[in-house]
């Protein structure tokens, strides 16, 4: 069991629902020791890989993709939610459906800062039915940058996200892989996954 | 003038209607190297009060938030605009009228992670007018925390909202106070702010 399992099973909450509650250390309140332990294990995992830039979403995907570009030392750039009057006419843009939210977003990344020189690593906290994760490798495509790899925090592994995204061919790594997970018992069952 | 200063003289892009767009380092495509600069400074000015929690709002706010809340070693917690089903009942609210994007937020803090015996040092990368601030003193205060000081990356000296916050005696401090700018000539006048 690693460090975020082990932090999960410590501090997570499971509701009702399949929903699973890190907002005390990961998604609302922010450990940033864990965190750094974060970035560090997604640097591990691809640093044989050549990265340019570290793509997110926001809003709570952007503090561990800092973290991560800070051990790669490239730019972080995050798809914004709602068109602001700051952001100029040319960007990439893709629809995002929110498990968390239940509403749909179009997410936008300027074409300034994704390009087909581009070798990214696109990071975020949650994997579940994948659409933001979708959205994110539709804006890299769009700006013809390579995919170079995927790192989520934790991935609900009884949802069908993450197994598109690896039959797509995706290197597709999770920290934390969740195949079951019971709020009676408060109980979750992890998928073996050490690397 | 400070690393800021001269990062906003160089890349910093001056737009019609008071608009300065910074997103090529500090709020679209983020600068790794910069924040951790920022946060590094903010900690020089605030390390002589007892820091317990780095508060900020989402988006842009997070990843300097986290680099503040690396340099005290406390959690970080932001605020979030819309009411996710992940969030339980108990929280505190406040509205928030954004400058950059014309409409108002309802923003929320779970009641777990701010009470009455945190010290807060509040986070922002913007300040206009203010209404993102006030809200979070404002979510500060019904926690009974107390609110040590308020650091802003860029602060428009020539709206009201760090007037205002003054007046009201919070130890706000700002690393680049735009007087005037204008998009004609690109040019950038700073009020006179080292410390």
């Amino acid at each position: 069991m690693n460090f975020l399992e082990e932090r999960i099973l410590k501090d997570g909450v499971i509701r009702e629902g399949n929903v699973l509650k890190v907002d005390s250390f990961l998604n609302h309140q922010m450990d940033v020791s864990l965190l750094d332990k974060i970035g560090e294990e997604f640097h591990r995992r691809f640093s044989h890989k050549k990265i340019t830039k570290i793509l997110t979403i926001e809003a709570s995907g952007i503090a561990i993709a800092y973290a991560v570009a800070r051990c790669f030392g490239v730019p972080m750039v995050f798809a914004k939610k709602a068109k602001s009057i700051n952001i100029e006419g040319d960007v990439y843009t893709a629809e995002v459906e929110s498990f968390t939210h239940k509403n749909k977003n179009q997410v936008i990344v300027s074409k300034k800062f994704l390009n087909c020189d581009d070798h990214v690593l696109i990071i975020d906290d949650f994997l579940a039915n994948g659409c933001a994760l979708q959205g994110l490798i539709s804006i890299s495509e769009s700006a013809g940058a390579t995919v170079e790899g995927i790192g989520i925090a934790i991935e609900k592994g009884f949802q069908y996200g993450g197994k598109s995204i690896r039959n797509l061919g995706y290197d597709l790594q999770s920290l934390a892989i969740v195949e079951s997970m019971d709020h009676v018992s408060q109980s979750i069952c992890f998928r073996n996954n050490e690397i």
